[in-house]
């Protein structure tokens, strides 16, 4: 028995120290975004990719979207709605013509991701959020929720997406 | 003793677990690429986002740059040359104006990763590919490397950017 009790021992603490060291900004003790009440999750950087997007016009960004060990592996198997605990994060930065590239490449062809411009999340929880298709949804800069005017534009955009459990991003291979 | 003992067991194990059910692409099995001899990495379509971007012109693709732990924790402490061991995976997918998303917008301002164009790696080997800064690169297209004349063409265009460890992409926060 007593080898069984230290691995099942060990193993909640490995995960412990592996969710624990987890880089990139996100704590506990920052402050909840507007109307879902959604904390950055800590570690959230280190989550794998779903894809990438750049929206043109007056957002002109470049993003990447990641998700949550949950989230990954239901959109690896394709399962829509993704199921509870599901968590995206959506980060965009400036979408910047790479001079330094360009001149190695002598022509104007690179654009790259410029400083952030501010981070989207959105949390799985059937219950919580039942009125807004179990989705809650937060906004944040530098770690600063943005006002709940910005909030309520969340779900109003993403409900014409309910066809995709409200979802724009589609994974990439 | 024996706690320690079966913690460190435990963890060896739980390791193990981890880096064997990383999913995508890339086995053992798979034909390695001209010249540098580099291997699709089992499980890179894990790894840790480095940054995005975006080629226009001929290539006109979308990309998303990984690194393995190595080089991610290199990257993010800004340590220049990324040590041995370091691995940068290069995924590209054809630059997609998304209808689905414009239809929602109401207007034309949304680019999507569309299928997969091709995959690049680079390699830090500072022994094995000491003729190349370093580095030793590959390219696969559905798993299959690219012809020996693609790969002559790798490091020369690397090489006018060794200020930068022969690394093109910046780390995005």
């Amino acid at each position: 028995m007593r080898p069984i009790i230290f691995l099942l021992f060990a193993f909640v603490g490995v995960t412990g120290v592996v969710g624990s060291t987890a880089a990139g900004p996100g704590r506990a003790d920052e402050e909840a975004a507007p109307i879902f009440g959604v904390k950055i999750p800590p570690g959230y950087r280190d989550w794998r990719l779903i894809s990438v997007a750049h929206e043109a016009g007056n957002l002109n960004d470049f993003r990447a979207i990641l998700g949550n060990d949950v989230a990954i592996e239901a959109y690896r198997e394709g399962r829509l709605p993704l199921p509870d605990g599901a968590m995206i994060a959506r980060l965009a930065w400036s979408y910047d013509p790479s001079e330094e590239n360009n001149k190695v490449f002598g022509r104007a062809q690179s654009f790259v991701a410029g400083p952030p411009i501010n981070l989207q999340l959105m949390v799985k929880d059937s219950r919580k959020y039942a009125a807004t298709g179990g989705w809650g949804f937060a906004q944040f800069k530098d770690g600063k929720p943005a006002a709940e005017a910005v909030h309520e534009t969340c779900f109003p955009c993403h409900e014409r997406v309910n066809a995709r459990d409200f979802v724009f991003t589609r994974y990439a291979p």
